[in-house]
């Protein structure tokens, strides 16, 4: 036994890892068959199913020197739910596959597993399935499932000219977070946390949906990058007002300072803070702040009515 | 560009490398959003949705020396398919997570993906969303989702006393490919290509619950070790009779005795066939054949009313 008492995955072997996974973890109501079977069965009672999928692979997508298990885990959870709340559902079930090497001790499984479970169980969601693999590296893959409760699903595509620009959660918080990290910075806690562990606005999805949102999508590539999915997909223009992003850029400012980067810089660019940003034809509901307006002309995403001449996001095979 | 035309999946880039892979795929009827927004959306008419995911990393559930990426591509979908039969219900729908190095060609990406559209066509099914990161080495990871029909989900632990044993597909086949492809082993072309792309048996999953099968799984780990699950869960003894395996022997006899293994172990222990057992209390359906019964006892599996002396199966973290 590794580490006086913690077995190794191989040590432990498969079943008896994943009876350790699911042990005295409750499922939320829904769930007709849970862990254990051959597939899970969840309730679906709209009749559809919202489904998203990320892949997190070490040393790509998170560091296991930076990120305890348990905030991976968190984190896998947290932008598919996001992904979910983009469309106007809620999550109400995952299933993870997990790949590690075999020399992993069980007790870090165990606290990924415990991560996900505490970010699913913000949503009154369970992980209702997965799958247990030998890997290089440690990869983790989550799809969750969502219900739309009836809801039109608010796709990228709907934004119209004269509504306007909102965002629900704050945006430079994980950019300025991983480059703290990445120059091994200390203090500002609070910002590497939230790249450690995005939050992202569970029930503003909902919300603005219920409020007539007519496009949305969640800030994962970053804001310029995300919104221009909407207007390329809508057929439109965006213009934001960085007068509307100031808190966003005084909530980094000192962090972006340390790294010598431009605060606006990383507000408009930087990815996987995970907070929604929708377009609304009329007044927007609580917990979002107008941020830009939609008109017409050639699709893109001006900056105070010019093109930005910065980055725009981020590049998954560089 | 590498090879004449074909660019790496870092040259190409994460979206325009998306839109090859997602272009002039035909979705099924009952996919409300598919591939393009933050999710996607697919009709589940029962009300339910049946999930499971499994991940394949290369090296370790297949070697792209062996596979093409179309074979790797089938089997994702196959054997994900197959723990939806084993429910009782039929796939419908698959996303699919895709890890590989950035300088994996574009072209070996593409293929893959047709693999998985050729095996998801064959039920009718479509691949509605995904993700595409860069990895180390290839990682497939796929969740399948399915809809019940109305049919109660078949579960492991409903088997019971006096019932009998039976299989849709095939056994064994599987393990002799792996041990000839390991062996580097020429011939026996159909029994490699076993191996390589596993041939569940579309179609049955749904028969065997209209014809009232108890307990169901798919063949994944072996055949003792699969239905030492269902033994377990539903607390019976299984008792298989090595005469009604003999159709599967004299199939890889042949290649087992160039590998040097007895075809009786492959065909008991061999997993990743993908074939379905269950059992029933009465009659089997058409497509399934009787290869034991259900007794009370403590819960185990005989073969021929003893003890197996030899490998029960496959290890993950071996």
């Amino acid at each position: 036994m590794a580490d006086g008492g913690d077995p190794t995955l191989r040590q432990l072997g498969e079943f008896p890892m994943i009876d350790r996974l699911v042990a005295h973890r409750r499922q939320p109501t829904g769930v007709t068959v849970g862990p254990g079977d051959d597939a899970a069965v969840v309730n679906m009672p709209d009749g559809r199913v919202v489904v998203t999928t990320d892949m997190l692979v070490e040393g790509r997508h998170f560091r296991l020197d930076w990120s305890s298990p348990q905030q991976v885990g968190r984190k896998a959870i947290a932008q598919n739910a996001a992904d979910v709340e983009s469309m106007g559902a809620r999550a109400s079930a995952f299933v993870v596959a997990f790949g590690a090497p075999p020399d992993t001790p069980a007790s870090r499984a165990q606290e990924l597993a415990d991560g996900m479970w505490q970010e699913a169980g913000a949503l009154g969601a369970g992980i209702v399935g997965g799958d247990l693999v030998a890997s290089p590296q440690w990869v983790v893959s989550v799809t969750a499932f969502g219900d739309l409760g009836g809801r039109v699903p608010v796709l990228r595509s709907g934004a119209r000219a004269g509504s306007v620009v909102a965002i629900a959660a704050g945006l430079g918080r994980s950019a300025a977070g991983y480059l703290l990290c990445r120059n091994d910075i200390g203090g500002f806690d609070e910002v590497r946390l939230r790249h450690l562990v995005p939050q992202p606005p569970y029930g503003q999805g909902v919300r603005a949906a219920d409020a007539g949102a007519q496009a949305m999508t969640d800030v994962s590539d970053g804001l310029l990058a995300d919104l221009g999915h909407i207007a390329h997909s809508s057929g439109v223009l965006v213009d934001l007002a960085t007068d509307a992003l100031r808190a966003d850029v005084e909530a980094i400012a000192a962090a972006a300072a340390v790294v010598g980067v431009d605060p606006l810089t990383l507000v408009l660019s930087g990815g996987e803070d995970h907070a929604l940003v929708a377009c609304f034809p009329g007044a927007v509901p609580p917990g979002w702040r107008v941020i830009g307006t939609v008109r017409d002309g050639a699709p893109g995403v001006l900056v105070d009515g010019r093109d930005w001449a910065g980055p725009a996001g981020w590049q998954s095979f560089d």
